[in-house]
């Protein structure tokens, strides 16, 4: 949360400013209110033609050494699509095409959308990126789903694998939770739970 | 873009980051990075019983007195469907349930996403929020084509007579982009137009 004003450096005061009804820092110098907003993580499942999915294995916080999904923030400029293509690069060195949507994830708790796509690697090429301790195509039965670093990943994984099984493509979504206790000993995902899901097509 | 601090007011300095590959907003003061992200606008196409779609005219800038489905920034701590729900009760007085993807749109221009859901009226309640002059019940064949406020809201209308002709639900998204002079006589829609279409389902 913002506490000086980013247009004139001015200490912001927190209100609800006229016409609103949520609190925001509102700069009583300049008058500019700051509003906070979800940002959107972008990444992709991509295969190669023999179905194999990309992993890297992480080097940074949080989660090092966790396998993940190549994924990162939406940079301004560019869209979701393009920005999972550039996460991929970065992350794992290769080069993906035909990205369709496969999952939406809402994760309100800390303020973010994940959007994954089904992706198709371009070459055999592949590097481990500076984020990356380690890249590799994993056979479906050799994912290491007790290592993976988030549950959006797991979730995304687990999405593909059902819809590969049906000979289908949908998009689906929902809202990742964090797990009761109850919900633990049921879903076998330490920590999250994924709620209100929707599959469409 | 953020001028100053928002941590500790400190004018900033625009340059690369350390181990990045664009330009940020650094903090020599206190070493705050600021990052600009995009950010997502969420809505809703609803429909009543009879299949009439739910529109507002706009009261407030931009595009005053043009027809819009009801959608705007999503806030922290609530999930996409939450704000499409929120959203169109501030604007139009309703009640929505059911929210199903219909249409995701990437604009990279002006750094937004767009999603928006396909959602059922739960009752005949409606009225005109601050945002809005009117708000009205539209026949297909009444919808005001011509007088519509944003891109995204005539592609979502259009990507959902597309599906209801076939009998079908899918995701359709996509990224709009201004239209060369080359584009605006093929599409008749004056200054936008969809670009790398992705239809899921």
């Amino acid at each position: 949360m913002a506490s000086f004003c980013s247009r004139c450096g001015t200490a912001l005061t927190q209100k609800v400013p006229d016409g609103d009804d949520r609190t925001r820092g509102v700069c009583d110098g300049c008058g500019f209110i700051h509003y906070d907003n979800p940002r959107v993580v972008v990444g992709a499942l991509a295969t190669d033609a023999q179905g194999r999915v990309l992993l890297c294995k992480r080097a940074i916080a949080p989660r090092v050494g966790y396998w993940t999904l190549p994924a990162g923030f939406l940079e301004l400029n560019e869209t979701a699509a393009e920005g999972a293509a550039r996460e991929t690069m970065e992350e794992a060195g290769a080069t993906i095409v035909d990205m369709r949507p496969l999952t939406t994830f809402d994760i309100p708790r800390i303020g973010q959308i994940y959007m994954m796509f089904r992706a198709r690697l371009a070459g055999p090429e592949m590097a481990a990126g500076t984020e990356s301790l380690e890249v590799g195509l994993y056979e479906w039965a050799d994912i290491p789903w007790d290592d993976l670093a988030f549950a959006a990943v797991r979730f995304t994984l687990e999405r593909f694998a059902i819809d590969r099984e049906a000979g289908v493509e949908r998009l689906h979504s929902g809202t990742i939770q964090i797990a009761t206790e109850r919900d633990k000993r049921a879903s076998g995902w330490p920590r999250s739970i994924l709620v209100d899901e929707v599959v469409v097509g």
